[in-house]
């Protein structure tokens, strides 16, 4: 059993994705600060190479696993995703030459099957009215003796999403910055534990907010009781990329104790912030991606004043998605 | 008379702006990296205050005006313009307490009158098909005695843009990069006699191309003649941020025995990149703003294994454009 990721892991994985993940800048508007009162400075991750956080991640998991004395070039890589975690997986794979197969449910948006598949990933297919994915995974895992990559619950995986946390704070301690809140959009919560990892070494102070779909609040409510407590549901909401059944284990176990109040926004005040950022911001966010952005938009604590430290975490928006935010808002 | 800009203008120019022009990133993509076989360095003015390049030309001229006594809050300015330069001039008067006063054609998109006018500035409309916008703008120049700022053939405005260019050199001798190339999004030449100032000096070997619409090819062909020359048509493309009769007087100065080669690129090339920045660079370009890029993408200039900087010059790119070249790619 691996251990809890640590700050120093996230430090590790930093070196192992020189040169390879795209260091994303920290974009700032005159705009969104007078709109909303404080200083905000959002983590671009959507620039980030496959378009989202994820990449970071897959690329840590499966360079250490190298590292450790893995043979992945034999076994290849497997991972369930219908989205970013496939593309990121794919992308890594690709750079390591591993080879990636990727479970995907038959409905995914084509583009994120395009996408997939342009790194070279085999893309297996279910349908997920009529079969159980985890089935599916555990089957084509014994079948291909591959790697199976964990979309969230894999100390590896949270160390390498940690890397955006840690990118940011040294742009902030350069520029004599410190951040009085953190809020980053949280599915499973390997890119909050992450984060939040770093932010504690760097920024003890700083509240450390949760973002999520009002419905698929498991985090927050998760906070609350001091345990991991499920969705009712794990569709329904535009937010796509952030919905998840439940916390994972190992980002629960990091943040229960750390994480401040969980924040929710609604699928109208998500697709509100897509349509701010693509006009305001000139940038290209998916609904999921831009959960963080909505609560700052929508009012959803107070940050009069402060300093602000706000991930995107991806842009793989369909143009009928981005077409419904700019219509809706 | 006021003496052509020099390096030290643009020096001097980003003093001025600091704590109000955006520091803009330079976008990065391995993507891109790989299917233009260099190194490419994408200076996203796109994610400029009022979103382009022309708010910095347009806060040094009215900040250094008023430097020098011009008592600006009593005449207000004034400008001509039915996008890019109208919203830079109405956000810097607003930011410097001087009322402004823009021209604009009465079929500008509703979206940058709209812009303009949240800046807070006066929108004084005239009807292309009747109206000589020269005689409205002196008419109206004369009547309020405001100062009118021209939008490109202008010291001031030159060395504005020249700032954005700065940033970027700035940033390459710190990472220890020399561009051999650097491409600028052309119409009247005033960002790319700006930025020319300073590449001209951090980077006297780098090669220097403007890049303008196919018929619109005015600053290609003088820069072959050694004398200014007109375009033949001033509509007729999608790039209608970079559409000018001719080159400016003093950009041309400034260019003409510095600058190498000038591109050109269709319309097609020119969505092509605006939905190629969309899926891929998750960035939001209008297609006068993405014509450096293109210009790349379409292999104009051969850049492989080179280091290139190029402009996204602007992002004020209206819905119906979007889904154009997003459907056109």
């Amino acid at each position: 059993m691996r251990a809890s990721p640590t700050y120093n892991d996230v430090v590790a994985a930093e070196k192992r994705l020189d040169g390879f993940a795209t260091q994303t800048p920290l974009l700032t508007s005159p705009l969104l600060n007078e709109r909303c009162g404080g200083r905000i400075f959002l983590k671009a991750e959507n620039l980030q190479r496959t378009g989202s956080f994820k990449f970071r991640g897959a690329m840590n998991a499966i360079t250490a696993l190298m590292e450790e004395g893995k043979d992945l070039r034999s076994t290849g890589v497997l991972a369930c995703s219908s989205g970013n975690h496939a593309q990121g997986i794919a992308e890594a794979a690709r750079l390591r030459g591993v080879k990636a197969t990727i479970i995907m449910p038959h409905d995914a948006p084509a583009i994120k099957v395009m996408r997939t598949r342009r790194s070279g990933a085999d893309v297996i297919f279910y349908d997920r009215a009529c079969e159980d994915r985890d089935v599916i995974t555990a089957e084509n895992t014994a079948r291909l003796k591959a790697e199976l990559i964990h979309p969230y619950n894999h100390p590896l995986v949270i160390a390498g999403q940690g890397t955006s946390g840690l990118e940011a704070a040294n742009v902030f301690e350069e520029q004599g910055l410190v951040p009085d809140r953190v809020l980053a959009c949280t599915g499973g919560g390997g890119l909050s534990a992450g984060i939040g990892l770093v932010i504690k070494e760097h920024f003890p102070k700083a509240l450390f907010h949760t973002v999520e779909p009002i419905g698929f609040d498991d985090y927050k409510r998760s906070l609350i009781a001091g345990e991991v407590l499920e969705n009712e549901k794990t569709i329904g909401s535009v937010c796509d990329a952030i919905l998840t059944p439940s916390p994972g284990g190992i980002s629960f176990s990091i943040l229960k104790d750390y994480a401040d109040e969980g924040l929710t926004i609604s699928d109208e005040e998500a697709l509100s912030a897509v349509a701010f950022a693509f006009h305001e911001l000139k940038t290209v966010v998916e609904p999921g991606g831009a959960a963080a952005l909505a609560a700052l938009l929508s009012g959803k604590v107070d940050v009069a004043g402060q300093t602000i430290l706000a991930v995107l975490s991806g842009g793989n928006i369909d143009q009928d998605m981005l077409m419904r935010a700019l219509s809706e808002a």
